[in-house]
């Protein structure tokens, strides 16, 4: 009877997988000229998904299965199966299929809003999803807090009320910091924006992404306007931010990829060969990104080869004052450029705007003035457009609103994992080089990667790290860091 | 009714597109460690694309409906999806799966038997395929021949009989007129082999398939070990035959991406928006490809662009020389580097021995014998290996038995549409200009293209050119055009 029930969610994890690969060529590979039959095709592929995940046999195989007959990795995919064919049940297939179609036009929507610097332009489909998503949570929630209900989509154990907290503890320590770092003086950041020839970079980041232990057997690295990891693993970069934020997006996608590279394949399809959560994925994108890729533990090591491929401009800069250069704090008007430090502030102002526009106190068309006013008041800086404001982002184009604030909930989480690691690895602390990753991966992958879904994300990090989700190592790690830094 | 039935169907075609999609990434963006993934999405899209096409719900409708109250197209589209239910009713679910599934293996099983010419390795996957086939058509076909019937999945109305004398007659006046040319001196082609980079090459070949018409909006060109179209008109091409080689591929692809493009979209996933078989797709390539493409008509045009493109290399060569250079005649192993005379060759050894292999009285074990025994006698040379014999070609590797012949009843429609062409567009003779291209991409829209699968082969061709598919205009062509370049 498990054997029965596994078969069918298996056949919907892989119907995923090909809407994965649907998605990941309409951003990477796919002209503009076919996204009209790719609508079709998302449309068609997310209905059939549905379908099967809603299938009655799967009710009936969950009520008759006699889970003391069942290992305990078992009763946990059925745990989580029942979870989420509970929650598929409830969501109406019409509202998936206009979802899905939806997010094709309101995504070619945004991008010319954002071109042209034209919100009203993207408006009529901001008040398309918020009505949609909060139907969809309904549906789904009954009477809990529409936002609760689709954060829970995201991040399944989570509380709203717990989760403010978090985000307040965050903000209190992080805004006197970054005023206090303010004051100092920035260096000049100019090298970082010199040019290097694209083909030059593409070739030292896939260098680099193998060294960290990233698997080009199973992946590749492509460019997309917004970097994502998708489609087993597959990574992309860009080069618009310059050649550091190419590496840093490069080093950021391949800690995704590497934890679903890292997911056991025999269970592929099914909740234990799946990640966690989009926290947990976040803490291992924002591991490598931060606590990796902008060490000077790590510089120390890997600088000499970056110096080498992108020669001569590097020629004058030494690791320590390269390690400065990538941690400039400086607030600014966009998310994705965002430092270390002022990057949760950024995502503390979308995680408020979102969850007002889903409970209904603030209006689509109010969300430029909205946005405006936030950022005056954790960065201090307003945006000059639309543009460069409440338009910057993808999220909202396809209506993942709950999705924002998994960002920095995972870079708590990384900075947990990280000061963990580090007791079992303690020369991760001076120096990161080819034998510390290979340790550091070791360590990810036995203590998250593996487990797919079979603890609830607290109890994962919990043994992982010898205590629940919070924000403490996470603060901690920033003020030290930060403060160092620039002598505050 | 109708309208519903269209639903129904449509939505199968939009999932074939899907399975096209996995195919096209799987030749031309796939890390090779994904396969085994690939493998489970292909087989499940396979498996609910066949669910789709036999629906009961589709019999019921067809059952019901009063053709009398339909158009003409809707009554012919109506004939093909009842064509194709039946079809698709009679083959076992079991066996689609195990051939999407195999197909994965024995692809790569022949990538290796051909790199290590080891024909023994590829041999179980080639003796599962014959079995394979053989069943799906006694099932689908009943008493008929079972390699009529796996004709008629690749080009519906064709009779195994007629093709035999089709293909007698080309021979007939094919093998004589190659060993009179092999007579006469062979000009040197070293020049066609000369290196030109590969991103000048890639540039150059996107400028020529828009040149012709190709569009890159709802297209791209890629390169691909086997150069294919696919997934929406999608192209590729390949540099491993020497840029002549490529420009070669490039314009015969561009053939069948820009009948994908012309088909009417609002008939997408049903008969009349699909293409009519694959003689049809062939007759656009092959028209592309050698009317065009190797005719001096267009290089007096075309010529100037593409010796400024690869200087210096063609700085001495003039156009003339050029056209007598990219028409050598000379016997060769290899199918896809084989000249317009003697390519029909190489598929006349193909089509008999598949056949052969089919009707039971070859063991496929017996390939590599029949293969070297057929090629000396109809070019009198044998190959000194499989890997230059029998393995060259993937055809077989996903069990395509009857594929094959339709290159040649293709090469031959394109003849006879060439000819109807240039009847309506005098100056194609002369001069394949802007101009001239242009026209003549209306006229294969309006006579072709448009009419997606709402006349059957005969009567396509016969309302095109105003006589049934036959070798006579091919036969013709041929010798006045190479009678006239080796004077003989």
């Amino acid at each position: 009877m498990y054997g029965e029930l596994i078969k069918y969610v298996k056949d919907a994890g892989v119907l995923a997988s090909v809407g994965e690969l649907l998605g990941w060529d309409y951003e990477v590979t796919m002209p503009r000229g076919a996204s009209s039959l790719r609508e079709m095709e998302m449309s068609l592929v997310a209905s059939l998904r549905h379908k099967m995940l809603t299938d009655p046999r799967i009710g009936e195989l969950l009520a008759k299965i006699d889970a003391g007959s069942l290992s305990e990795p078992e009763q946990a995919n059925v745990r989580e199966i029942r979870r989420n064919y509970d929650r598929a049940l409830r969501i109406p297939v019409s509202l998936v299929e206009k979802s899905a179609s939806l997010s094709i036009r309101a995504h070619e929507a945004w991008q010319k809003a954002r071109a042209t610097n034209d919100f009203p332009l993207f408006l009529p489909f901001l008040e398309q999803f918020v009505e949609i998503k909060r139907a969809m949570a309904l549906a789904i929630g009954g009477k809990e807090e529409p936002y609760q209900t689709l954060l829970s989509e995201y991040e399944p154990d989570i509380r709203l009320a717990e989760l403010e907290v978090f985000f307040k503890e965050i903000e209190r320590s992080i805004v006197p910091l970054v005023e206090a770092i303010a004051k100092r003086e920035v260096p000049d950041t100019g090298i970082l924006k010199r040019h290097v020839g694209i083909s030059k970079q593409m070739k030292y980041n896939r260098g680099l992404a193998q060294r960290l232990g990233y698997d080009f057997k199973k992946g590749r690295l492509d460019t997309a306007v917004h970097p994502f990891t998708g489609c087993f693993g597959r990574i992309t970069t860009r080069f618009a931010d310059g050649w550091a934020g190419t590496i840093s997006s490069t080093v950021h996608e391949s800690g995704h990829g590497m934890y679903e590279h890292n997911l056991p394949e025999e269970h592929f399809g099914t909740p234990l060969g799946s990640y966690r959560s989009l926290g947990v994925h976040e803490s291992q994108s924002r591991l490598w990104e931060n606590h990796v890729g902008k060490s000077l533990a790590f510089w120390r090591g890997e600088y000499p080869r970056l110096r080498k491929a992108y020669a001569p401009i590097l020629d004058d800069l030494s690791p320590e004052a390269f390690y400065r250069l990538i941690n400039v704090v400086a607030p600014g008007f966009i998310r994705v450029n965002a430092d270390e430090l002022t990057y949760s502030l950024h995502i503390a102002l979308r995680f408020e705007i979102e969850k007002a526009l889903v409970c209904g106190s603030l209006r689509a068309k109010d969300v430029p003035e909205a946005w405006n006013e936030g950022m005056r008041r954790s960065l201090g800086i307003v945006p000059p457009s639309d543009a460069l404001g409440c338009l910057q982002d993808s999220h909202w184009t396809d209506g993942s609103f709950g999705y924002f604030p998994t960002y920095t909930y995972g870079s708590a989480i990384a900075a947990q994992l990280m000061e963990a690691a580090t007791r079992s690895i303690p020369s991760l602390e001076n120096e990161i080089g080819s034998v510390e990753v290979a340790e550091l991966n070791v360590w990810l992958k036995e203590n998250i990667h593996r487990h797919g879904c079979r603890y609830s994300t607290e109890e994962l990090v919990t043994r992982a790290t010898g205590d629940v989700p919070n924000p403490r190592a996470y603060i901690d790690y920033l003020n030290r860091k930060f403060r160092a830094l620039y002598s505050v």
